[in-house]
């Protein structure tokens, strides 16, 4: 591995989108976190047995690539809501899998698919919730044990800001590394301890953020209930190619 | 006040220096944090009777303004230690009332100092540490209801990057902050859990953050368990002009 002869994995946490093009460059395993609600309504749809889901990141691209897939499911949200014409919006109560099972699933948001995207150039790419945030634990570090590269948690954020879900989640994906074989930055450190001391009412911390207060207005209320659940999945989601796809130790040989 | 007619003061946190000209340009009462140890070394010749303490930015400015201020202290580090030439460190330890008792002391360190200048232009700046958290929130929260402005908590890190003990003593600062009168940002909001959950075994979370471990490493760890008490200083640090001085009413008046 990289540190003079130590066997633990370095993790790095970047606080918002900006911070991807500094851990691609680091060759790290990179783990995108957009709680709400784009990274839980992909590991909702996979699920729920979507083929896939395809990140897009304007509106314009996720509408000319329907165009050439009409049968693919097109959703997505602009400020939260879905926009003309889509099939589905961006809420993971909608990706039921009546109707997404084997489908695949174009989807744009606002701040969650551009992470993934700019995320691309990266060997491996997954992305994380409180919903899957253990198998994501996981998962991550045994490849990052594999390639002897580190892990960075990057927070998808609102619109380049700072989101306070994300970085909880960070640290609930943090708790479940072994800590032996980790190396906590300071900031992965700090995430850890918010979530300890957030995990005994997870829904509430999470409903005094900005983005859940402007979701609940905006009535949502439900989806932040749904995403402040913890290891409902073991659902890893990992990005193949153009597709979010379920992991399996295979894809890791493409 | 700014929020339409909400009466709460808007919090915000500078994860590193960087963030210092959004705050400026904000009009928001800033709060420089730099626990390991600018900050807490300050509020230490405060409280033993230190005439101020004036921040330079390079070792050069220093010796030059000593130059032409004998009388004057002449203190600092780089990388933690104490530069060919000069009174005293960066050890809070050091500044006994023995020697600063009504001294000025001139002072230059990698990375508060540096923070402090980097603040000039707001109206108000403060340096805040774990010793002085209590006494620093409610003389910022004061002035900015006065004001009618903002308060932003800039952790000076360590080198540009990312400081454990600067982001959870700005928790530990928000704690101290009444909530009815204030509106928590969502990195506010995470700084206040970390606060929550280290503090009950603040030295030992604080000794693993990365900076902590340095200093511990170069000989300094009575320097970490120092700078690791909560509100031992009712001494709050006020920037007036050039020189950082014990704040009271009266200095809001210049």
């Amino acid at each position: 591995m990289k540190e003079g002869g130590s066997l633990r994995v370095p993790t790095n946490l970047g606080f918002t989108a900006k911070d991807i093009a500094k851990a691609v460059q680091r060759g790290d395993v990179i783990i995108v976190i957009d709680v709400l609600r784009c990274c839980s309504t992909i590991v909702t749809a996979l699920a729920n047995a979507a083929e896939g889901v395809i990140p897009t990141k304007t509106v314009k691209e996720a509408r000319a690539l329907h165009k050439k897939h009409p049968e693919f499911i097109l959703a997505g949200e602009r400020r939260g809501i879905k926009p003309k014409g889509f099939n589905l919006g961006n809420s993971p109560l909608e990706f039921s899998p009546q109707k997404v099972k084997g489908k695949h699933i174009i989807l744009t948001t606002t701040s969650g698919t551009k992470a993934i995207i700019s995320s691309k150039k990266a060997k491996y790419v997954f992305t994380g919730a409180f919903l899957n945030a253990e198998a994501t634990a996981k998962a991550t570090l045994k490849i990052a044990e594999w390639e002897g590269t580190g892990i960075s948690l990057i927070l998808a954020g609102t619109n380049g800001r700072f989101s306070l879900e994300d970085f909880i989640c960070a640290g609930a994906i943090a708790k479940d590394f072994p800590t032996d074989n980790i190396e906590y930055s300071d900031a992965v450190s700090v995430a850890l301890l918010a979530f300890q001391q957030a995990r005994k009412s997870l829904d509430k911390v999470i409903r005094s953020g900005y983005h859940a207060r402007y979701l609940i207005s905006q009535g949502f209320k439900e989806d932040v209930k749904f995403c402040c659940r913890l290891n409902v999945f073991q659902i890893v989601s990992f990005l193949k190619g153009e597709t979010v796809v379920p992991f399996i130790t295979s894809a890791t040989e493409t």
